[in-house]
């Protein structure tokens, strides 16, 4: 997270004026073409704006008006390495562990910090991590996608894939967000983590590519009258399998993936295959993807039996609640930001339904008793996020910010009471309840749960 | 760019066939759970497809029917860093130099491998580069802009604004691509470079988060009588100084831009601060930007007398000409790239126009003869990259292969006999001639250019 005061977006504004006479120099410039008078000029609206930056600036000395080194000297040349990397001043843009949450190789997780990102794609080097039993960094020409039938008859040509010749298939790339089924499992305990990063920060979203599952069974000759589910499975040490219905396939949305926001797959997401089904919670897209196998019945894993699993409050269990409903948070201002002063802001997050588009974002700033809608940043695509923002003058009052969405197919985001009505409070999955911010009178804002 | 035989996309397709022994061993491992058969099975499926990958893949002993080692280990935990790399296998996609074109701190250059990505969206690591006076990584928290006027009456308030300050202003995020106005400038001397590497890689294509030029220029009183042209000044030694009509800001698509893919600009892009001007030449998305002037008369600056102009039959030169015209390419097949076999290929490639939205790409795979439409992957966007494909079986005979752009305003995409009817053969600028590859007997990729 980035630390307000440095560059985050929560700073105190500047004077944002320049004096007459400073511009007045700047004209002449622009007229006699003089670089002196320029340079001064900007000397002197960096000393007018932040009298230490200024100073710094110039190179340390506050009575000597010189443009940066950066403006009077060559710079490097291209990047060497052939990959780039981010700026060294965003070095604290980081996915991070929670130190409470299995932070051991056997069960790790990393968060995306979703206060510091912009638009809907999330870079690749910042996309959450959630690892079953470690990540590898496989080798693409030994690895291999089979294709199997639970019979003798599900599929006439059961067949093997290599990642070259899964390549070689027509593909599609599409936008969609992936979230983990567990994101926001903590407020499920009213726990109230602080920031967004760790409220909501199992959630990425990218461009994946790669084939539709349904062209490859259809090579493989599947049939459709019996094929009701397919298991898939990892390559990795946990062995994953997960469960998906045939309708999703049928659809064409399910891919087996190689490519992520325009390259491979990175290692710590699947590579080099994935399987994306978009809508669906993060666990059935199952990563180091090595087999698929076509029935007639769910399969009931190990991991559809114990795990990703929905505690009633009568103490039953629902399985298979696998789509992740409609859902939003604002990033900004949320958890662990501080307002540095009264005045304008643009309040802004991130919404996304499993179901299909998001249609509507409202906001409030008293806690639900008032609501008005937030524009909605385009392409708005299905089973993506997007982007939503709000004009917002802070008056310095305490503020509970809320956004609700609203999904294409009418389903509307709940309160934690609703949820709860429904629900209960033992949960750890499919949580998609409002999110309140408490902005304080002093600025900081923090997790809040409005019973 | 990939080494085919690797992991390439045009390697030779596997036999893509399980032997029923081994499908039959799955099945009962299906039913009775028993984990020696899956294991048999796949050792078995390894060594049907490829008999030393097999051995590789089982640890060396061909004889010893294992599953590979992240199959029965645990793996790494989450990345420590906190920002993540791509596979140590994709270590040869690399952004590259050309050896004879400036490589130089002073005026450099680095091409995006279009050979290797897919979907729309440009790793920021992979992201082109053209540095003017090499790159810096600048200090956003004393990076200023300033807004002012070319007299006194042109801006009622001139600003300096903090990096901090626009961020939190009103924002808007939108896909665009960036081609710099010589992409494909060795190819109107015949000189026929032989990868789309460096024939079309200097171009790129991100989701750009900013403000709105229009936003700030009203904010300071501009007064939009007299204003018609901005002069925009980037903060690098080269002090780029770039004239943008005004009508391209009022239309409100010019940004002031921090935020690229989801994550603030990258240095060698212009970190923290760049314009983005959808549609025109990337000379034009001044980098580093630290001044915008308002002014009635283009400004006719170094970098517009002498460079960027395009050199016509006649010796004169027209200036000025800054939009990118309609243009395609197909990435595979392409130069440097081989076939290993005949049969199926999906083969696809980009388009894009400064003009408005693609709406058409007609591929030919016999030099111009015969045009087939292609599938274009939405969203398309304005101004924003279009991956288009289509299914091809090639018959192992030699092939000319092209694409031919029609954008939403009617342009098409010339032929090199039509481009320089009127530009003549001596330009550098502004090429966006139908790019011909030959597909040789061999399988052998290279560039033609057809009179």
């Amino acid at each position: 997270m980035r630390a307000p005061g440095v560059h985050g977006r929560l700073n105190k504004a500047p004077e944002g004026f320049l004096e007459r006479a400073a511009i007045g120099a700047v004209q002449t410039e622009a007229r006699e073409g003089r670089r002196d008078f320029i340079r001064q000029a900007f000397a002197a609206a960096l000393a007018g704006s932040v009298g230490t930056a200024a100073a710094q600036a110039n190179d340390g000395d506050p009575n000597v008006l010189t443009l940066p080194e950066h403006s009077r000297s060559l710079g490097q040349g291209v990047a060497t390495d052939g990959y780039g990397r981010p700026s060294r001043f965003e070095a604290n843009l980081q996915r991070r562990q929670s130190p409470g949450l299995t932070p051991t190789r056997q069960s790790s997780v990393s968060f995306a910090p979703l206060q510091g990102l912009f638009g809907i794609v999330t870079p690749s080097g910042l996309h959450f991590e959630r690892h079953h039993q470690g990540w590898w960094d496989i080798d693409p020409s030994r690895h291999r996608l089979m294709l199997n039938g639970s019979d003798d008859r599900m599929l006439k040509r059961p067949m093997v894939f290599t990642v070259d010749a899964l390549m070689r298939l027509p593909s599609v790339s599409r936008f969609h967000f992936i979230e983990c089924g567990a994101n926001t499992g903590m407020e499920w305990g009213n726990v109230a983590v602080p920031t967004v990063q760790y409220t909501h920060g199992m959630l990425s979203c990218s461009e994946f590519t790669g084939v539709p599952l349904v062209t490859l069974l259809e090579m493989a000759g599947a049939d459709w009258r019996r094929g009701r589910f397919v298991l898939a499975e990892g390559a990795d040490g946990s062995s994953m399998t997960r469960t998906i219905p045939i309708e999703l396939i049928q659809s064409g949305e399910v891919l087996v993936a190689y490519g992520q926001n325009g390259e491979m797959l990175r290692p710590e997401n699947g590579y080099p295959l994935r399987l994306v089904v978009p809508g669906v919670q993060g666990v059935s897209w199952v990563k180091y993807l090595r087999r698929v196998e076509l029935g007639d019945q769910p399969y009931a894993s190990k991991d559809e039996s114990l795990h990703y699993i929905d505690l009633m409050p009568g103490g039953l269990h629902r399985a298979y609640t696998s789509i992740q409903e409609v859902k939003s948070v604002v990033t900004t201002p949320s958890g662990g930001q501080v307002l540095m002063d009264r005045g304008f802001y643009s309040l802004n997050g991130l919404a996304w339904s499993g179901r299909g588009k998001v249609t509507k974002v409202d906001v409030s700033v008293d806690g639900g008793r008032h609501w008005k809608p937030a524009r909605l940043q385009g392409p708005v695509m299905d089973k993506c996020l997007t982007r939503f923002s709000l004009d917002w003058a802070w008056n310095g009052e305490p503020a509970l910010v809320m956004s609700r969405a609203t999904d294409s197919t009418g389903h509307v985001q709940p309160t934690y009471a609703q949820l709860r009505a429904v629900r209960g409070r033992r949960s750890i999955y499919h949580n998609n309840a409002i999110q309140t911010w408490l902005v304080q009178a002093s600025g900081e804002v923090r997790n809040v749960q409005l019973s």
